[in-house]
């Protein structure tokens, strides 16, 4: 099907074909969802043995009592296993409670508010206004972050190797109010890219050309979520920040939120040394430690690099088919037909797709019509904005095989029908 | 031993009979900690029955996944079994994660920065200040919560049945910036006192008396943690503040750190329907959920109010030998002498103590000399003030008995020797 090349009256066809399909979607009463980015049950179950992992041995390497207060930087245990997948040191990891969302909030509060101990004060001790640099589309708890707290945002462009550099980096030298980058650089949320080498590089760089305190959020949430061996690796931005002398300008974030139990798994914050006293001081003010019991059984599930990286090859084992569906469908069913663009992860949670511009609302609300649950247009931007109402995120996760077949089918006929109707309608 | 009938040459001769006693305490070498407020390992194995509890089993009343994301307000089967804590109904509780000061602390951040929803903006929206009454002695982390979140802090004296409600009463008509009031109000941290009915229905009367929403921050850490079936019964605030027609002025908060582990909780809120609305709206912002596996423990655990009542007799049999060994040597030692005051509580984790005057910082330096640690003078008091240098707060729970008794002699010797040198000097 190629518009562009179609007579008015083969369009007309196409559109008798499709709302005939389309009534027939309608029809059936449907409820299916490829909203949710989060495990399937299937995948929660891989973590199941965590459950009695510890019989009522809870001996550890600080021979400490793990049930008593204490201990805000997490336990020894868990900073060897995670202290790998962000490729910092161990004594720059701390390891805290099940959300790394929570850990993300207060580090944005903290260099906010009350600053950085002997790196200096908060952004807004002046009462200064204070931006970040989200690249879109992006990660909508990401954005929600700032609004709460009052940070504003300018969007920047996604491409396939990460975000635009050169327009950050124009950014940053232009405006020293801009403070911060919201990152999701291995599988990017949601377009599922990989930032290159190259992009890595530059992104430690940025602290050079920005105003004071210039930090990156690096939410690397899918670190170690690939769907195969062969999946694009990541360059170490610690490294790079090292290299560059930038590593007080770097904040990696991490969980085993898609690694264990979605809500009861164990989230982790690197960060240099400085940066880490600091926070902690203020981390310590609203909390005396986190559930070191809890992080105990992730170690023991666990055990190291080699048990983990075995663990999420189960994952893949699960996920793979699933976002293999999706493609399948719109490769088969939409092709080159320039009617959507999509990309093909090799990891992460999610498929993105950009629908011909002004048509991502239009798209989401026909098949909600036919029992199709989608993300909401624009929740991947800024203020729930997408300014070409083009993307759409696709999380294949949680619906079976079966469920992913059937939605697909009314996701690609509403695609097709809600562009053939555009091209009539103009 | 009464100082004020005694003659010089007697007061003489008791420095130094004192003087040689603390000789010798300091040469036996000694190393005694009074100064932690968290359970003894003994207390912690009370519920070493936790980390077995499930099974493989996790079917629960909402037949969710609780191993999944979600639930901000946590499972049904802890808001039944806490609900009645706080004494409010199960549509009014919010079941967190491992930590009420986490909980506190997004409370007071959220009223001061981000409003209360429908009830109305953030106390600082106009970039006012903001002020809060702490009865004296009290919690140090409730008082570095207010610090820093750039909230000043009035001490008001603290009674036996209470704050000085006279003084609280005409502070706030006098300053409507003041916004809040920090309670322990049953077995009050240090001073163990229960705030009486009368105090507890002026409490909820408050809001009628100060500026726009105003907040009692009623931290019920001790709720169920008495010494014994006869201690006082606590009032409730919810009850009162309905009658009162005040339901939105309070929040009320409790957990299990001095229930099952300290580290490894959960933790929990108790706010009228219009607060717990725009409370979750903002810690929605925050997490997506808490650890509602944890919470499935607890409840299974405990099961029901007469297990909690139950599982807290076992605590009791544990720490009242060590509360009794504590006010033993303080009444034989001291007795009516009028060199100390303390208090004699029926629950919690602290017996208090004022020395005379001036003398809190000598005692406390004098018996770390002698092997023996004890809670910093002053840190009862915002800002570490305790402006007349008396308080001194005994944790006697960690300790066994033999290292209770005899940190307590050494503990009544110097308050007896700084009390006699200070004479002396005078």
């Amino acid at each position: 099907m190629q518009l562009d090349q179609a007579s008015t009256e083969q369009i007309r066809e196409w559109e008798s074909a499709l709302s005939a399909e389309y009534e027939q979607h309608k029809a059936a009463g449907l409820s299916l969802d490829l909203t949710r980015g989060k495990p399937s049950s299937d995948q929660l179950s891989l973590s199941d043995a965590i459950l009695g992992v510890l019989g009522n041995d809870l001996s550890n390497d600080g021979g400490i009592d793990l049930r008593n207060y204490g201990g805000l930087d997490g336990i020894a245990e868990c900073k060897r296993l995670f202290a790998p997948v962000l490729d910092v040191n161990e004594d720059e990891i701390l390891i805290g409670g099940n959300s790394s969302l929570t850990l993300m909030y207060f580090a944005v509060l903290f260099a906010s508010q009350m600053g950085f101990g002997d790196l200096g004060k908060g952004w807004k001790a002046g009462g200064d206004t204070v931006k970040f640099l989200c690249p879109v589309p992006g990660y909508d708890r990401h954005f929600s972050v700032c609004e709460h707290l009052g940070i504003d945002m300018i969007p920047v462009a996604m491409n396939d190797n990460g975000p635009d550099m050169d327009q950050v980096e124009s950014l940053v030298k232009a405006d020293s109010s801009i403070k911060g980058i919201w990152c999701v650089p291995r599988f990017s949320n949601p377009t599922g890219i990989v930032y290159s080498d190259d992009v890595v590089a530059r992104i430690a760089k940025l602290a050079t050309l920005a105003g004071d305190n210039f930090r990156v959020f690096w939410d690397n949430a899918y670190a170690v979520h690939s769907l195969s061996d062969n999946a694009p690796k990541l360059a170490s931005l610690m490294a790079a920040a090292r290299k560059a002398g930038t590593e007080d300008s770097v904040y990696l974030f991490g969980s085993t939120s898609k690694i264990t139990y979605a809500g009861a798994g164990v989230a982790f914050v690197g960060m240099s040394a400085a940066n880490l006293k600091a926070f902690k001081a203020h981390l310590g003010m609203t909390q005396i430690g986190p559930d070191k019991v809890n992080q105990l059984r992730h170690a023991r599930l666990l055990k190291d690099s080699d048990g983990l990286a075995e663990h999420m090859r189960q994952h893949a084992a699960v996920l793979k088919p699933r976002f293999d569906s999706v493609l399948k469908h719109l490769n088969e069913g939409i092709g080159d037909s320039g009617l959507l663009s999509w990309t093909a992860p090799q990891g992460g949670y999610f498929i993105s797709v950009d629908t011909l511009p002004g048509l991502a609302k239009q798209v989401v609300a026909m098949a909600a019509d036919a029992g199709v649950k989608l993300t909401p247009a624009g929740a991947t931007f800024p203020y729930g904005q997408d300014p070409e109402d083009r993307n759409i995120r696709i999380a294949p996760s949680v619906p079976s095989l079966e469920e992913i077949d059937r939605a697909m089918q009314v996701f690609v006929n509403c695609v097709k029908l809600a562009s053939v109707r555009q091209r009539l309608a103009n």
